[in-house]
């Protein structure tokens, strides 16, 4: 099996009310194959970079086994760099600033020996590119796409075309309703799965997850969290989960499906325990499989 | 096994984006009751009405076989009346005006023959009318109360002293944060628990319920709804479920529990597919067993 990425990387500048971070690493490629690294022998990344990407940043990736053929590096130009502010309930947040830097004119090109990836993850970038991928690869298995307000709002048209090359969307409740214009969530779970993917996940952040399928309705618990230290990368680290499983299985029944979003869950609780990546750093099988379980027992009656 | 249930009693004219229901019955005391019935052999209601009071309403209460000795009926006055209009997205309403009437001056007398009540319900009233009627009551099993923003801000200081007789305390999710000032919420579920009642449910509307205690967490789903047709009463007919359930089962271990907060919630969905009480008439024990059933197939995996 195989599993491709695609996203961003980037340089992030967070400040939650439990701490800062400066210039560490993020963007959702990174989440993505670092949880998805768990699962996944061997992660395949497809992105950009500029001359400053720290050599950290580079082992980083590298420990996780992760294969940097695709990722591109820009000598002459910077890392793309975001920052953030959090609130007291982080739930909430404030953008401080995005320089896309070498991410502005990101063209990714899939590796010959990437093209036939069984399982394509796509991270959450302009549905034009997403589908540019998708044209280089021949007969992926499944297909996962993200999204968000941006894209939903601003490139409404592509993201329908694009859509209907997802096997898999996963987006979050709100973009979910703004998609539709369907306030009621399992509604809009149906339009969604009228526009092209065949599976739907809806993150709902502290309140779990819904997978729709044609045949199946699945609620997943979120993980009883007392201490969030910093919510970036959740998603992505969903995401990482989620696909890393369903690679590592090679199973996309709805049984399994359903695992795979508690997998999704386990790897973003990990994530926001700690700053940026370091929740997704040491973990272990048993770490894990000991999540996973707790979700079992969290929702069984 | 005997369940007391004391609250308010109403009529409500309520207005959604999918209809009208001009002066229907309603009430906590009325939609804890009416759920509580199909699980609880007898169930027993104080409460007070007007003069004007419906016919229509009394024999409705009477069919479902609730024991009206404890309803105060006082002629020369008006029975309470609410009216609230519902947004579009159902999770926002105006209270467009509040009649308290008879209400107003509710002295809540238990008679004799309720005083041994084993079980105990006591809806969003006033938490030191609340105090009174347990002063009336002879060791109750299990003691659940209600409470609402009014009184967590207005009465602070006696529904803390209240709070310490509850065995179960159900409120939602940001009545939780309100009572701690703590956004997170299972933080906020520990600090209740420490405030008194060693039971703690919080409702989250349409993305499930959580229940605390001092040795489990757990996460129930919400029925997967597209058609909500009047939100009014549903967190009342979840009260009554759960209570209806543990008095029926008479067992309040941690496994039970759990079962009657689906009960409770099964009840809550049912409730809401129609306008005011109506969605609790002609529940069959089949109907709600199916209905039990589509939360375990929800949240199994």
């Amino acid at each position: 099996m195989s599993l491709l990425v695609v996203g961003s990387l980037a340089l992030d500048t967070i400040e939650t009310p439990f701490g800062k971070a400066q210039e560490t690493l993020g963007g959702s490629a990174v989440y993505i194959s670092t949880a998805a690294s768990y699962f996944a022998p061997q992660v395949r990344l497809v992105g950009v970079v500029g001359g400053d990407f720290p050599e950290k940043a580079m082992s980083f990736l590298g420990e996780r086994n992760i294969d940097l053929e695709g990722l591109q590096r820009i000598e002459s130009g910077k890392t793309f760099r975001w920052s953030g502010k959090y609130h007291y309930d982080l739930n909430m947040r404030d953008t401080l600033f995005t320089k896309l830097n070498v991410f502005e004119k990101f063209d990714p090109k899939i590796p010959e020996a990437y093209r036939k990836s069984k399982y394509v993850c796509l991270g959450n970038i302009d549905p034009v590119l997403q589908r540019k991928v998708l044209d280089q690869i021949e007969k992926p298995k499944l297909v996962v796409g993200d999204t968000m307000n941006f894209w939903i709002e601003g490139k409404h048209d592509e993201l329908m075309k694009t859509m209907k090359h997802f096997d898999v969307l996963i987006i979050n409740d709100s973009e979910a309703r703004l998609l539709t214009q369907e306030p009621n969530l399992i509604r809009a779970g149906k339009k969604i799965i009228g526009m092209g993917p065949k599976i739907l996940i809806i993150k709902k952040g502290e309140h779990g997850a819904i997978l729709l399928t044609e045949n199946t309705i699945f609620s997943a618990p979120a993980y009883p969290m007392e201490n969030i230290n910093d919510p970036t990368g959740a998603g992505d680290s969903f995401a990482g989960g989620f696909i890393g499983w369903l690679e590592k299985s090679d199973d996309i029944s709805d049984e399994n499906l359903k695992k795979a979003v508690i997998y999704g869950s386990a790897m973003a609780s990990f994530c926001v325990e700690k700053f940026g990546v370091d929740g997704l750093n040491d973990l272990t099988h048993l770490k894990i499989q000991d999540r996973f379980r707790s979700f079992r027992d969290l929702s069984k009656f």
